[in-house]
């Protein structure tokens, strides 16, 4: 049972150990394709049953196609004296993402117009990329563009970019149902922590408890590359999206910032609510916001010809925090605390979504007499014996058809846990049924 | 018209005679069954034309079964002197309701085991049942219970519990159409006053009132033991639930807390939103609360096989005032005022489901010329002149069908009997008609 | 492109502009009926192609009937020496409106039966009328109440009240669409600026620029007086009233107060929205009203058996300023700056409803690349590249044929130009088609 894992689990433990799994994938540099991606796939497989999946470049995916595949080996910049000012061994955001190679003598004014810095944060190194308009360019910090005095230098990028494929990563578990849940996060970006190996980790760790665990549902976890990534597998299974009954895309979840779910485009399907409702049991700061076509892969997922139930999981929000996108994204900018919780939420929300089930009231008309059943004091200790009479009460007079547990758990207020043992309690006195579609 | 009687309504002589009414009824020692409950109802046949129910012990009433009969002549705890430390007779509140017959010595370990006490506040007596579960115990001070020193004591309970009958009674007055409102009380307590001798003096009074005013709808006013009362009614009525329009429990209705109301399961029943207008016209403090499966009878009325339109109607909700369920619940702590009101509350709610209708505007081209009907002055004094014309003009604007009377009232912040008042002025002038269910 | 006529427009002279137009028919007295109302519409005709109706009296309209006109030449009060206290050629609301003649002495005492005055501003002279009710009366300021000490008076009111016409303008653009656009304002009063000199002076500036804009919408433009000339109107063209899709009453839309949108009654018409989102966007204050069945000629037009989506745009809303219907609304209380902020809203909310449209996304599936299209720099400068990208986003998202730009703006919180000019550029690449109604 999901439930006793959640309560056996030692959050602080699991984000030490998350943490870990962050501190491996750091140092490699990937893409949106390349060896990196292939490196990163290849270090989960130590953790869980991957599938690696490589699409040829050139493949039309609706409206796009897998672009070339990018790779490279080193890269610099040398000052007139053969000095590497900027080196890419150094930190492999130096180097434009999708840069093709080029390795030439260039004047500072030349270079300039290649170059990016962060003049607000002049220590950090940003994060950039040019997957679609074939260009070269070094990211490096605003410090190190103010003591650049040369006249000329010698650019080295040792990259290449050819037909080759586009990698991802999948892993399914049946379950009981034909019906999955969706876990999506992207795998492309180099040295970031938060963005997203933060989510990767979760993800992977997820997949590890969820592959031993009964299962009503199906899982499905996705580690693909942003936006292509998940447009190329929603094309290539497009009979099968009809499968996803819920989804959680993962992205930026181990920063410091309190736990923050983006809703699906629907707004308040099953998995919007589930998740929201753990973060209101929780009692801690969090936030909810409204779906927005914007953010990471559940643009693709909640694009209007698919509309799936597919909500984000975050921390602070991409682009609300000043370190997003820079070289400050890095390990110590991810929390083990922050890891192990938002698996720990994330773990909570499926969890509801196994439980959550319509049933109808076996003794409808006035209450049934549950003291000559026992059901007064048969489970559970004296402290929660008031709560656990209230949950059965509210699981009974609701359960007409028409409610699902979750549906109750939000008008009494009653955590989900206590909402759901009370129906097991009734249910194994007969006093409920499941209802079936037909009620 | 109700509208007359409630103008007419002296507040403050009213609540004086409900307070009489609830000093009568305080020293009986009432339980679910027994001698308590008829002289209670024997009481009230002195004030309406109560019908007096005896259900056999044994008979099956839904998932429950109707208990044995309990009476209570004597009770006392004697100490090594021979001195009855505690005394029934001095408060019907020392026996635990439905303590089997008991007559030996103790010992003050023993003893204890028999005895309740609120530690918090040690001069009050707190008030215990045990109806499904045969023993017997005293419910006594916590100042008491800490004089006690004595190795052992003398208990006595002079209690029948046998075969014989639950007793409740009920008072029909049949109105113009079949369709009922229900006003329901529990009158199982022994001496506590608010809980529920205020409800049952303001329902008696009600009942009263209505006998002899015109109706539009049927009343049914129960006076039941909690819990299996209202069960035992339902069970043995059901084909008559249907009449049902309407329904109010009520229950702590007189103590000096301001109104509350609780919504039926229903949420947004008639009945509810009558009660809600009425505290909102009050402009005074009020408090409306959600439905809940906990509380009085309405557990039963609004179990999900019956679903009645069923509110309750209190002052301070049980349970949040220290008072709840012991010796301080007396006749000081409910207030003749609070009585008054809250006898006035539900007769307005009542003259707003009387009165509420759905007109259809037969003028319903642009405005018509009031001007010329004499409508612009032809009931009221000049001070509330504005207000009336205002009135003439929602009712008009919204009686297309649609509206009721009461959904006016909603919408224009109007007070009710403005909106009436106008409504009966426009259809004497034929610009409304009252819409038939066809419209 | 009403877009371009909004960008262009210079709103401090356009303000001047209708502050001139009001001034010049400030001192023409207008009623009912009458030269007064023959005179405003002489004026307006040398902005717009008016039509005149002249509707004869005693002609039936829904409940009413099409009063007696009247004409009014001088009124006077002679003191005792003979010297005029009262003149109406000093102002024309020192008369009652629709007094019928009248020349005689009178006692102080029987004159002062005919007098109104307002005691808490003792130097404003009020505005009445007694269309209905005829009698004769003047309006004076309280200090010249106070100094009337003679015992005797002259007075004198040289009005016709005779079988003639009701006098109305209409003015009707044909557009693309027989849909109409309608934009009513009343009449009939005096010198009051703001009540509704004001609303007379928008839409007449209005009328001169949509006549030469090209049209979806046809557009309807009324000058009639209050309620009987709005109820007159829809008698006479039951008809086209169906053709109606959206309306506006103009009134109290030139003080110094903030912009305030009094909602239809069908409470979130289009009409309703497009002006909400207007007044959201400003990011200045402004009030929303909800509907009552009080105010301008919305009640008629918003009347049961029309239900038309006609709202009211105004500033301070009338009789919530001192200054309403008193001759302190002078062409001093008519700010320019707020007539032409006005009109700007209003010309504003119109091209909401004449942009407003339901695409199809033609790529649902995933987003579509943008980039290889050029979509990404193709339109707008630098600064404004975020928003216009997350404009494109949010109509490729919600473009399903189920959220007009409208919706879309509701829900992504952004102006509606950007939105339609996104829309526009992606239905210019083939991205989005307009949905038809069977869509």
């Amino acid at each position: 049972m999901l439930e006793q894992l959640i309560s056996r689990l030692d959050i602080v433990a699991t984000g030490q150990q998350l943490h870990r799994l962050v501190s491996d994938l750091y140092p490699i540099c990937r893409s949106i394709s390349g060896d990196g991606v292939r490196q990163t796939l290849d270090r989960l497989r130590q953790e869980i049953p991957l599938e690696i999946q490589e699409i040829p470049s050139g493949t039309d995916v609706f409206d796009w196609k897998i672009p070339r595949e990018w790779n490279i080996n080193d890269a610099y910049i040398k000052d007139s004296r053969g000095v590497r000012i900027v080196d890419f061994n150094r930190s492999n955001l130096h180097v434009v993402s999708y840069s093709v190679p080029v390795r030439k003598k260039v004047s500072l004014e030349e270079l300039k117009s290649h170059l990016f810095t962060i003049p607000d944060q002049p220590d950090w190194i940003p994060y950039r990329t040019s997957y679609y308009n074939e260009t070269w360019g070094f990211c490096i910090t605003h410090n190190q563009l103010r003591s650049m005095t040369d006249r000329e230098y010698e650019v080295c990028i040792d990259s290449t970019l050819e037909d080759g494929h586009l990698t991802y990563g999948e892993c399914f578990f049946p379950g009981e149902t034909r019906d999955e849940i969706l876990i999506s996060n992207h795998i492309c970006h180099p040295s970031l922590a938060n963005d997203n190996l933060a989510g990767i980790a979760i993800s992977s760790l997820l997949a590890q408890m969820l592959a031993s665990a009964p299962r009503r549902y199906s899982y499905r976890f996705l580690f693909v590359p942003g936006t292509i990534g998940s447009i190329t597998w929603l094309c290539l299974h497009e009979a099968q999206v009809a499968n996803i009954r819920h989804g959680i895309v993962l992205a930026c979840a181990g920063d410091a910032g309190c736990p923050t779910y983006k809703r699906s485009r629907q707004g308040n399907a099953e998995i919007d609510r589930a998740m929201i409702q753990i973060l209101k049991e929780s009692g801690g700061s969090h936030e909810i916001l409204d779906f927005s076509p914007y953010g990471y892969d559940e643009r693709q997922y909640c694009s209007p010809g698919f509309d799936l139930p597919v909500g984000c999981f975050m921390r602070t929000p991409h682009s609300q925090y000043p370190e997003y996108h820079t070289s400050a994204d890095d390990l110590s900018f991810v929390k083990a605390a922050s890891l192990g919780d938002s698996l720990a939420k994330c773990l909570s929300a499926i969890a509801i979504l196994e439980g959550n089930r319509t049933y109808l009231n076996q003794n409808p008309k006035c209450e049934p007499q549950l003291g000559k059943r026992g059901l007064y004091s048969s489970f559970g200790g004296a402290t929660d014996r008031k709560q656990r009479e209230m949950a059965m009460l509210w699981v009974l007079n609701y359960s007409d058809g028409k409610n699902s547990l979750l549906d109750i758990c939000e008008k009494s207020r009653l955590p989900f846990a206590r909402v759901r043992e009370a129906a097991v309690a009734l249910e194994e006195h007969g006093l409920l049924k499941e209802a079936s579609a037909a009620d």
